[in-house]
C-alpha cells in the first residue's frame, strides 16, 4: 500500500510488546506474571454492581465534557486533597488511562526530532509513544535509587543538546521497582529547570506503597512549576479495565488538552467515570487501597522467596516498597531465548529488552506478582526454574 | 511556556467548537438542538443495567485485547454480516468511538502538509483531527446528492497535487443530514483509485435511515480496496458515552492499528464494550433500531413542520432521510451573532462557520432533531424565531 505515511513506519519501528498478544491467546494453566494487571480478586465486583444501579442514570451515556465529569472530577479533587498532591479543577482533566495522558503529551509537546530521555528500562508503552510523534529518545540507566543523574547529565552533555522531555516514572518503577530518592528528585527538576525541559512525572503506582517512607513526588516537589506534567490513573489502584486516569499540569494547557482530546476519543466513556465517582464519593477507596497493599506487600515476599528458594545466587531480583513489579537479572540466560520454553513450562513474563528501544537487557525479565495468588507464584517460580535449567 | 512546541500552535489553530463548552455550563432550560446525541429516552438503561449483572465479571475489568474484547468482536462480525458490510476478523478493529478511528487514520496516513478533502460542510472534530495531523484542508461543496465530485475534480486540479486522503460522511452526513448519491459513490471511487487517496469512509449514522432506499456504503462498493478506510461508532446507534466503535479496513493495517491504539489509550474500555456484546448478543438491537427510527422520522416531521411555521419563506432547510440533522440556511443572518440572543431566548444550535475549517457559512446553522421531544421542538424553533425577530 504505497499511500502509507512515513509515520506508519515509526509505529512499525516501535518497541511494541509483542508478547503480550501471544500470551493473550495462551491457556488458562499458564502462570501469568507478564501483565501489569490489578489481582482479579482486587476488582470490588460486587460494588460496582450495586454502584451500576445508582449511577446508570440515561444522561451517564451521554457524551461526557471533554475535560471529564463534573462528579468525577469533583470526586478526585476531594480524594487529592487528603494527599500531598491537592489541586484545582483548572489544572485537572481526565483521560482515557494514563496512557491516554502519555499521549496527550507527545500531541502537544513533541515534533519530530525532539529528544526525549527515558529510563532504560521504562515503560514499553511511554516510550513508544513518544516515538509515534518522531522523538529520538536517550536512554539512561537507573539503579537503587532511580534514575542515575549523574548519567542523565553526562548523556545530555554528550547528546550536544538538551531534551524536551524527561519522561519518569519516579516511585515502583515499571519495570524494575525502583524508586527516585528525594534528593535525586530535586536534582531532576533543578536540571529540567536549567534545560528548559519538561518533566513527564508518571505515577501509576505512588498510592500503592506497602513498605517504607512516603516520597514527595515531582508534582508537589516543583509547587506549580509549568514544567512538570503529572500523569495520573485509576487502572492500577482500581481497574485497568475502565480506561479512566488524569493529567494534572499547568493551567494555560488545559485548552490545548481539550481541543487535542476532542481529535483523539472526544471525551472518556462517561460510565465508568460515574461509577468511580460514585466508588469514591461513597469512601470506599481508603479500605480499598489498606487491602490491597497488604495484598501486594503478601506477594512481593512469596515471590522473593520462591525465587531465593528457586534460584538462589544464580540470579538477582530487587526489593520495591510498592507497586507490581520485580525486575530478575539471570546473569548468562538470554530471557527472549528462554521465552518460549518458559511458555511451554507453564509460566509467563516480559523479557527485558520489551523495557528498551535499543533492546539492552537480555539477560533481564519483569515479573508482575501483583495478579497472582502467593501459592500460584510459587508454582510459576518453579516452573521458570524448570525452563532455565532447560 | 516556551517549550510549548508547533504542534500545540495547530490545535490552537484547528476548529474546535467552542459554543459546546459554552453550552456545556447553561441552564436545562434551553432547548437543545445543539449537541448530536440520541435522544435521552432512546438510551436502554434498563438493559444496560440488567445486563451489566451479568456481564461484570472480574474479568471484564481487565486490559482487554488492544484489537478489541474477543466477544464484541463476534457479536460485532454476527451484526454485519446481516447487512451489507459482512466482514471478517483481520479487518476489524475495536475503537474508543468513531472518533477514535479519524485519528487512529490520522496518526498512520497524514504527514504534515498532506492534502486532505473534506466536505464543506464538514464534521468539525474530524476536519481537527486532520489539522492536528498538519494536514492541508482543501474544502469542497455539497448539494442535495453530497460532495459535489465534479467540484472536487476542479479543486484537485487548481491544487495541482493528489490528495493523501478524502473524507466524507457520505450517509445523512454531519451537519447537512445529505446523502452521497451511487452514482457518485461510484465516482469517487473510481478518482480515489486514479490518484491513489484514502477514502476515510464515517457513516455512524447509516442504520438510522427512517426513509428511502438504501444506498450501498463506499465500503461496500469498494469491494475490499484497501483505499478505503471505514469508520463506524455505537454513539449514534446506541449511546455515545460508551465511547466504542469500529475501523473496518484492509487486513494489512491491523497490526499498525494495534500498534497505534497501544501508544494512544492502551485498549477500548472492556465493561461497555462486555455491556454492547451482551446487548448485540441477547438480540436486543433490531427492535431498538425499529423503535429509534420512528422516533426520529417523529422528530424530524415535528421540525420541519416547526419551521414552516415559524419561519416559512425566510430560511431553507434540507430533507434528510435518516440520521440526527437538519441544515437551515437564513439569508441575511449571521448565526454566530445571532447565538447569544438565541441561547437568551432559550435555545441552542451550532453556528454554520463551526463546519468549515475556513469559516463560510455564516448564515446557516445546523439543528439536531433527535435528542428533543416534538412538543420541545417545537418551542425551541419558536424560540429561535424569536431571537432572529431580535
Amino acid at each position: 500500500m504505497d499511500t502509507l505515511s512515513g509515520r506508519a513506519d515509526l509505529l512499525v519501528g516501535s518497541v511494541i510488546d509483542s508478547s503480550t498478544s501471544l500470551l493473550q491467546q495462551q491457556s488458562h494453566d499458564i502462570v501469568r506474571f507478564a501483565m501489569g494487571s490489578p489481582a482479579a480478586e482486587a476488582v470490588p465486583v460486587a460494588i460496582f454492581e450495586e454502584l451500576a444501579a445508582k449511577a446508570y442514570t440515561s444522561d451517564a451515556f451521554d457524551y461526557a465534557a471533554t475535560e471529564g465529569d463534573p462528579q468525577l472530577r469533583q470526586a478526585v479533587l476531594d480524594l487529592l486533597s487528603t494527599t500531598g498532591e491537592a489541586t484545582t479543577p483548572e489544572r485537572l482533566t481526565i483521560t482515557s488511562g494514563g496512557m491516554q495522558g502519555l499521549d496527550l503529551f507527545g500531541k502537544l509537546f513533541i515534533d519530530p526530532g525532539d529528544l526525549v530521555v527515558v529510563e532504560s528500562p521504562t515503560y514499553t508503552n511511554g516510550s513508544a509513544t513518544a516515538l509515534a510523534y518522531g522523538a529520538e529518545l536517550l536512554e539512561v540507566g537507573v539503579d537503587g535509587d532511580g534514575l542515575i543523574i549523574d548519567e542523565l547529565e553526562a548523556a545530555v552533555a554528550r547528546a550536544g543538546r538538551t531534551p524536551k522531555a524527561i519522561y519518569v516514572i519516579p516511585t515502583f518503577q515499571n519495570p524494575s521497582g525502583r524508586t527516585l530518592s528525594l534528593q535525586r528528585r530535586l536534582r531532576l527538576i533543578e536540571l529540567a529547570r536549567r534545560w528548559r525541559s519538561m518533566i513527564i512525572d508518571d505515577d501509576p503506582y505512588g498510592m500503592l506503597r506497602f513498605e517504607g517512607e512516603n516520597i514527595p513526588s515531582l508534582l508537589s516537589l516543583a509547587e506549580g512549576d509549568p514544567l512538570v506534567f503529572a500523569v495520573r490513573t485509576f487502572s492500577k489502584i482500581l481497574a485497568p479495565g475502565l480506561r479512566v486516569g488524569w493529567v494534572d499540569c499547568a493551567p494555560e494547557l488545559q485548552p490545548l488538552l481539550i481541543s487535542a482530546k476532542q481529535t483523539m476519543d472526544t471525551c472518556t466513556n462517561l460510565p465508568n467515570q460515574r461509577l468511580i465517582a460514585a466508588f469514591l464519593s461513597d469512601g470506599h477507596l481508603p479500605e480499598h487501597l489498606t487491602v490491597q497493599r497488604e495484598r501486594y506487600r503478601e506477594r512481593k515476599l512469596a515471590m522473593q522467596r520462591a525465587l531465593q528458594d528457586q534460584l538462589g545466587t544464580s540470579a538477582n531480583w530487587t526489593d520495591p516498597e510498592g507497586g507490581f513489579f520485580l525486575w530478575v537479572d539471570l546473569p548468562g540466560v538470554d530471557t527472549q531465548v528462554l521465552f518460549p520454553a518458559a511458555l511451554a513450562a507453564g509460566v509467563a513474563y516480559i523479557p527485558g529488552p520489551a523495557f528498551s528501544p535499543s533492546g539492552r537487557f537480555a539477560d533481564a525479565l519483569r515479573l508482575c506478582f501483583a495478579s497472582t495468588t502467593p501459592d500460584r507464584i510459587a508454582e510459576g517460580v518453579t516452573r521458570l526454574r524448570r525452563a532455565i535449567d532447560g
